[in-house]
């Protein structure tokens, strides 16, 4: 759609912000970002804006200083993992010096876990580390802080003991439901606005239809699993049980080269298995009192993707630029 | 024994049952579903022999629509992990239409699972899945039942913290220890009758004698170490004790080809490692409320065949079928 | 410094000690058994170093019995996981039969593990096991003492959820801080005697001087971390904010072969994040009641290892000697 930009800082860090979605797409990255300002705006908070910006910075300038493979970051793949880490500890833990020391060393770490997860997921198994490196670096912050003084716990926890739950899910308004599936999409940046999640569904559309159309199926099919499974209603209002599977939909669908009825049947059982991993996720995580982050999908995406590693090409991997995506 | 019949859909499925005890033999097989059948028929609960059907046929059909090794499939290679997912459902789940939906999302996924399992411990480490899909897949569909209103939690939890038990168990008649040692063996499928545990040895002596002799050693053995370490009397009566270590003996002491004195010692010190691996998971399991499956002997099975590897012949994997047991 | 002493049982075992800090050296490890047995005299407590003893002595004897490798058995390969499980059973547990069978069986469990994680991460990562068996193996036997009557919990517990801590840790006189320095570097052997630090470290001066400087640097990066943090005051004062950081520090600045400005920086993230994951790893196992041993260490060293695999030489592995070392 757009002539590729060359290979610079800022494009690496715009493509790291559209990596997030798989997409090596400066343009797209670009309202990604939006997104997340969008988001601060409405919110009056501005320190996820501000450590989205040093966690992609971080995380870029890591890879430049402990690497040599430029392909890798003029592609973007060291600066999604940041991103994720500079929105996450600003929404979960109260600002503060510690609060914005784990930014900046949280940052520069994912970058060092994307190469030893690469490392070991991608070179050995042939399948992505994609958010994987975010995951369990910000789970380590997050747990660290119950031990820490001096990192205030702000929205997460506190740790319980899961309990079965006694009240399904009312009916959704049309209206209402319109809002979650948006929702949902804006949640893979921890964002709770469905305007967020209109900008960035404007961002895939520059870099890639199919992403586009996967992301909001992924969005509608984990919104009918949840409230059929009678998942906690103000969760799936929150868009909680749909980012997720979001980004299942998407891998499976479109990294999956030659688009066919079973594959759309294997993305769907892909994505349904995506929404009983995060219900599963909540219980497991919840005597930490830690958020699951995207670890649903990661180990959904996994589990699809190993199978069937000799067909499926893996944009998100450091050693592999995608073919999908237009570039810009 | 018998003339190894050819390879369909019924032989798949009923090797498929064999191999849940390493037994690629349809007639094994077919003793292991009327084990389930009579424990159904004696607690007058016959979900679980529709869950194992069910389970069985869907995670062998997802196998033909995934995947081309016939030969792994027509092994059973993709039913065993399916049956146990069919059985351990109804088990511990309400009955309703999202525990049916469970059954056959759970069964068919088993199969990803098992592929993806394969992928990473076989093909990297030269080890078998074995029945690691099974738990890892009813672990995600068990701690999801937590956070699901309209999945009814039945027999297990509820969620607490482990605590340490001071009464041991008491000394065990000598006719309840004969009960417990088939309980034990029937627990592998998820029974608590020693009649089914009967059926599974009469089973397992149709296509391998030291098969059946390692699982009635290896029950012995659990139940000394489980009366030794003082472990809760109602889980050694119940067999709770035994059906990891069972799995064991068989595996580590039938699979090594050259018998001698050293791999039964061998063998031994990884029975009595799973009654501790087993009390370990207990009370790692406990604050989330699922029971620990088979995850005593995977992990053991993996621990304790890693080290030689090159040696190990292992005929639960898929990618080699068996030459231990005779088939049918 | 000394003369390479000749391979044999004792030189096996000795080395066995040394290697729990990287040291194929037998004087060290004399020094470090030393060490054990000072704390053992001023806390009037023999049991840690008898179990030291027949941890040393299990875990060579059982590479012995099952492996080949006999320059990984004379380098100490197998006796540092079994020299820690036997300090580690009677620090926790209550004396008495079933912890004596604890300690033999878990130290010949070690190394089975030892050579099973060895395939999987050295033969297909590049990196080391280290300390992974023993802290996968006392797990187990931890975990499993909730479950049994008849092994009593001593030091160690009760399981509870983890809670924010609202207390910083008060400043620490310099007087305090010197002990805790060494006590940190004490407590890689689980011993809470600054003057057994002392003795570690002239065990470490023995064999390589870069080596006792990263350690002593890596317990002092750990004290600062851990008071910025705010970490618990009493667990900063016992030296459970250093050990793991201790082994960190020295496993990536002296493996790393070509020291420099960037190395050294490599090596300070990877020990602030080693004290972070102290900190979270203390809020995981909380639920479950038992330590997180030298856990801390084994993630961080992995993750700062494995994107670097190619450069770095791993003397800690069994496949590998040391040439860092001096042999003695």
């Amino acid at each position: 759609m757009f002539k590729r930009l060359p290979d610079n800082f800022a494009t690496s860090c715009l493509r790291g912000s559209g990596q997030v979605f798989f997409q090596e797409n400066a343009a797209t990255g670009a309202c990604f970002l939006l997104a997340i300002f969008y988001a601060s705006y409405a919110g009056g908070q501005w320190s996820t804006s501000i450590g989205a910006l040093i966690g992609l910075v971080v995380s870029t300038l890591t890879a430049y200083a402990i690497d040599r493979r430029d392909n890798a970051i003029g592609a973007g793949m060291y600066g999604f993992n940041g991103i994720l880490v500079g929105v996450a500890v600003p929404t979960f833990l109260v600002a503060g010096p510690v609060m914005w020391f784990y930014v900046v060393v949280g940052a520069a770490v994912s970058t060092v876990v994307m190469d030893a997860m690469t490392n070991v997921v991608s070179k050995n198994w042939g399948v992505a580390a994609s958010t994987g490196p975010f995951v369990l670096t910000t789970w380590m912050l997050m747990l660290a802080a119950y031990s820490f003084a001096n990192v205030g716990i702000g929205g997460m926890g506190p740790p319980r003991i899961a309990h079965e739950i006694a009240v399904a899910a009312p009916g959704i308004e049309p209206g209402e439901a319109v809002a979650i599936v948006f929702r949902n999409i804006a949640q893979v940046f921890l964002l709770g606005s469905a305007v967020s999640g209109v900008l960035i569904v404007i961002g895939l559309l520059i870099s890639s239809i199919p992403a586009a159309v996967a992301a909001i199926c992924g969005s509608i099919i984990a919104l009918a699993g949840a409230l059929w499974f009678g998942a906690d209603p103000a969760s799936i209002k929150a868009g909680m049980y749909g980012f997720s599977p979001v980004l299942t939909a998407i891998a499976i669908a479109v990294v999956f080269i030659k688009s066919s009825a079973k594959v759309a049947l294997f993305a769907l059982l892909a994505t349904i298995f995506t929404v009983i991993a995060q219900g599963a996720m909540d219980a497991l995580m919840s005597p930490f009192g830690i958020p699951t982050f995207t670890a649903p999908y990661v180990l959904a995406m996994w589990l699809f993707t190993l199978p069937k590693q000799a067909l499926v090409p893996h944009p998100h991997s450091p050693d592999a630029r995608s073919k999908l995506s237009t570039g810009s």
